[in-house]
């Protein structure tokens, strides 16, 4: 019994759906390194595998797997994950994305294309599970420079105002 | 740069977590076919794939892939997706499942193990973008009989009670 395909390479598999062309430059799987810091926690760089992927609907499924780097760029243990998808909006600037996090949250983000290559997400609802810690909202930013994803978070979580989390840069990999 | 390893297979990669015991029966991919209805809908047929793999935390990640059978078995289009988490809850015969649709919908569910290898989930919270349908809430039932996978989910959506909406027999493949 075989699969519908998915694919994260534009070469490849079914058509993107034409609702999705105001994302298609995020279509791929990416990888890079990060830098992320918060009041409450020690400064750390990350490494991380980014993943936008389709079956030809007109939704891009979301995969992100990051791990804590040392100083020296040793991998030393899996960190953040997320995964979920990137909608189109009611209107072509407009982008729905909700995701799924394994610390227990689940977030739905309202967004909007600020031109051809880059994305503006800010939290519209963030739920969390009873073990969960506290988050209460984020903003981020993504864009393509010189052919690399480049993201930048801000998080209001634990007590804190929003303010900046992480970011990194990310090349693209394989398609 | 390695990525941390993931696997749906026990007998491969990382140790499974202590915490994660109560749910040990699920991990692995499980594939076969389902029936599906609801008074908005024509009933149907439907196969699928369901992966509850690890990377040795205390967590599952949850991927479900679904598509249209018509009446011989062949495949028509891609239909539900769902991506997420299951997570042990405050006490060890409790759990929490985060899920994200592409539909729109995000779901906490809060659940529990009845018995070893049962499970059954409640909607704790559901939430969903502009452009998506309405869903009021859930309940599954999860349980291992004879090897196989077998689930029933009610959905209560539409304005309509909560009733049946799901039910599959999965069998184990690869893991």
């Amino acid at each position: 019994m075989p699969i519908p395909d998915e694919t994260a390479d534009l070469r490849d598999g079914p058509d993107l759906h034409p609702s999705l062309l105001p994302l298609l430059p995020l279509v791929g799987t990416w990888r890079g390194v990060g830098k992320g810091g918060y009041p409450t926690i020690e400064d750390f760089d990350y490494g991380q595998q980014v993943t936008f992927a389709h079956d030809g609907r007109p939704v891009l499924r979301y995969e992100s797997r990051a791990w804590l780097l040392d100083d020296d760029g040793t991998v030393l243990r899996p960190s953040a994950r997320e995964t979920g998808w990137w909608r189109p909006g009611a209107t072509p600037d407009e982008l729905e994305v909700l995701l799924a996090h394994p610390s227990g949250i689940v977030e739905v983000y309202v967004g909007r294309a600020n031109g051809p290559t880059q994305w503006e997400l800010s939290t519209d609802l963030v739920a969390r599970t009873a073990t969960a810690k506290e988050v209460t909202g984020n903003h981020r930013l993504y864009g393509i420079v010189d052919g690399a994803l480049l993201y930048a978070m801000d998080m209001a979580a634990m007590g804190q105002p929003l303010q900046p989390h992480l970011s990194a840069r990310l090349e693209r990999v394989g398609g």
